[in-house]
């Protein structure tokens, strides 16, 4: 009991280290453009679950690297994320008004604001990797390994995939492409930061590759049965909205029986590769039990 | 007279092989998600100038690079260009329905592409230059030049005090700040990437600085010429928009044979500073007249 103790003690820290850092990097809201600035600041100040940093340290801590060092790749992530999460939410793409109980940037700001905050927290992102403190080699490496899981044949080809599959009858197979896409490969990334930042040996690479992969699915498995299961307060977003779009879901899909079941599959894939790992990987257990039992 | 010659004709061959280039790395239509890598093409082979990428060559050039050295440099910072025109023909935005004579990204194809086709391309920016063929020390640094010159404090930040500025009166100072940042980063950046991947010494930094600084606000103050004096068939976009839109300009702001003027001092100072680069910058210079006497 004391080592869970432990584990969740050390994830608040990191937790407390990543919105500290956040607010250090992003530009300040009284320096000119004021308003572009405020809209950064409001996209990625917002409460967030900060699993992708988590990712990051947990990764890192685990083959031995020390905080500092991962400090910028932990924000290059995130700010990642809310970048995307900024333009997913304006109303040629999702159209939401709401994102975590607040108003979303273009909402809070105006649509062109929006666009231009989160085409700059990309590129804050690839600066800030840039200046880590950490070999050249591994930056270097870094930095490729971010801009594709982003790019085409990541994020962004992911969340077109999902466009074109809005009201489409698409099948499993292509479900699981377009989510290993949108939301797994900068998951998968932000693992692969902190085992490249750690100089991992190969095989290492791939247990933790193996574990990226089901935690990104499992990941994507409960936003679809939150959106059933939860409910709006909760969630901080519109609940029921994936049937209200007739979007593909695991649970559109295949049922929720079996997407509970599903998780729970997920969930002992990533344990076993983390068991192969031949390292503390307590905090990286931790997340996934996170990504598996939270309830927003 | 042959001198120039044969400088027109590296810069014929430049451009050839950065077309060359960008439709090499572009991902393919034929792939999945077809429409994003289809809206990414349109966007960045669209019979641009290519102001920058030549520059990038023409620095490395100057400094004893090759070619090859300098291709990715060349395809990162076109590729940040290209996606800056995505977002900024977008609706709420410049609501531009036309770009070099052919539709923008979102009357081609639609408004969540576009965003989504600028984002991509931003990521596939950094993605090349990650894996330029350039010593890992000069790749780092790169990147680091090109991400703060495409966020807040350099073409996104500048954009934004553009919106800010539209219906305001603003002063002359403010419209230089705004464009330095908005037009004059990107372009500044080109030249350095060039010099980066040179290891060019700090006094050769700083002259090369100032030609790209006064090249930079020439390519402006001619781009707010040519709104007046340039007919919309040759600009292959709406002439007369700035006024439409009551947008600053320097001829709003000084005057038209005061911009003239100052173009011409812009030119004479690009020259001057060249003249102190101790390199051969024959492609330099016939890249400031080219800005300077362009008709689109």
């Amino acid at each position: 009991m004391s080592d869970a103790v432990s584990v969740d003690a050390r994830l608040a820290g990191w937790q407390v280290r990543i919105e500290d850092a956040l607010r250090r990097v992003l530009p300040s809201p009284d320096v000119e453009p004021k308003r572009l600035h405020a809209a950064m600041r409001h996209a990625a100040l917002n409460g967030g679950k900060r699993i992708r940093p988590l990712l990051v340290y947990a990764t890192g801590h685990a083959l031995g690297v020390d905080e500092t060092s991962l400090d910028d790749a932990a924000l290059a992530v995130e700010l990642i994320h809310c970048y995307s999460l900024v333009h997913d939410d304006l109303p040629a793409m999702d159209d939401d008004d709401l994102r975590r109980g607040q108003p979303t940037v273009h909402i809070a700001f105006d649509e062109a604001t929006a666009i231009l905050a989160g085409d700059a927290l990309q590129s804050l992102a690839f600066e800030r990797l840039a200046q880590a403190a950490l070999p050249d080699k591994a930056k270097v490496a870094m930095l490729r390994e971010l801009a594709i899981a982003s790019g085409h044949a990541g994020m962004c080809g992911g969340q077109a995939l999902d466009i074109d599959a809005t009201g489409q009858r698409i099948d499993i197979d292509q479900l699981e492409r377009l989510h290993a896409m949108k939301t797994g490969a900068l998951l998968r990334a932000a693992v692969r930061l902190g085992a490249l930042a750690a100089g991992a040996a190969t095989a290492q690479q791939q247990v933790l590759d193996a574990y990226a992969d089901a935690l990104g699915l499992a990941f994507q498995v409960k936003d679809d049965l939150l959106d059933i299961e939860g409910d709006s307060v909760t969630l901080g977003k519109t609940a029921g909205k994936d049937i209200a779009q007739d979007k593909a879901t695991f649970p559109a899909l295949i049922g929720v029986e079996a997407s509970r079941s599903r998780l729970q599959t997920l969930s002992a894939t990533m344990f076993a590769s983390l068991g192969q790992l031949q390292a503390d990987a307590s905090a990286l257990e931790a997340l996934g039990r996170r990504v598996v039992q939270r309830d927003r």
